[in-house]
């Protein structure tokens, strides 16, 4: 008989309550999938995913974010940002330009070359992500979407009421 | 009119992949969940996730569980395991005790005062969980629950293909 995989799912015992089996089966599969997509964008582009996703905020405003704004959007420290922007400087890959409302503060925007390279792993990721979200059908994911939707209002409203 | 709030999900544009706006949402509602849940932790109990999880894994298994073994259940490395089990133990919450079966092992397990500790965090950490997923009724988390699980399945299906 095959022994089952161990994963943070083993923490589920019987009595356990369906929301915490929901739970525990949303963060393993979370993690297996961004563990893999970790892994290709380390394998095929030597990069990782927090110097992704600030390129892909960048991409979405040609005219560049300030550091504040980028930090919000990736839900990560400003230090982090700043190093990685920092890196991304070096690698010709995203530019500071000054903002002319404020003397004291910049714009971060990608160069012609960050958006190239950009824009070919975009298109890779995307592939990586409808081959793992492949076991759903269009109706499927469409549900899925909408029960998370759900989960997020539910979730801003709880901290709104203990914060 | 109201700002949408902004965070990983505003990479969505609008001829996005139905995965890709899945899998940003999946993403963006784990993190607000995890974030409830590890300020949760911090300011009821002064503790942390990894801290958490480890007894949770811990509490399964009154004999103990070798280092190894756990480090696979928490998905985490090896090195942070070991960071967190030594503060536990310095704080008598766990103990490690010799492997009959071989002199350089031992095995890792909850002290009576770490899993009265533990059962009352899990209790209070289970209550936590049931509030978040409030938003669904059983039925509908049963559905997720299932969708969960193929892409896991797959997910694994992937992994071993191109590994």
């Amino acid at each position: 008989m095959p022994r089952t995989a161990t994963d943070v799912e083993t923490r589920i015992v019987s009595d356990d309550h369906a929301a915490i089996r929901l739970w525990l089966r949303m963060l393993a599969t979370n993690r297996l999938i961004e563990t893999r997509m970790r892994r290709l964008l380390q394998e095929r582009y030597q990069t990782t995913l927090p110097r992704f996703d600030l390129m892909a905020q960048l991409e979405r405003v040609p005219g560049g974010l300030k550091m504040g704004e980028l930090s919000k959007r990736m839900m990560v420290t400003g230090g982090n940002v700043t190093g990685i922007t920092d890196l991304l400087e070096q690698e010709g890959l995203v530019e500071r330009v000054d903002d002319p409302g404020d003397r004291r503060a910049w714009f971060v925007k990608l160069t012609p070359a960050g958006r190239r390279a950009f824009i070919g792993m975009a298109r890779e990721h995307e592939r990586w992500i409808a081959e793992a979200f492949g076991a759903l059908g269009t109706r499927e994911m469409s549900v899925m979407v909408g029960f998370l939707g759900r989960l997020k209002t539910r979730a801003r409203s709880l901290e709104g009421r203990d914060t």
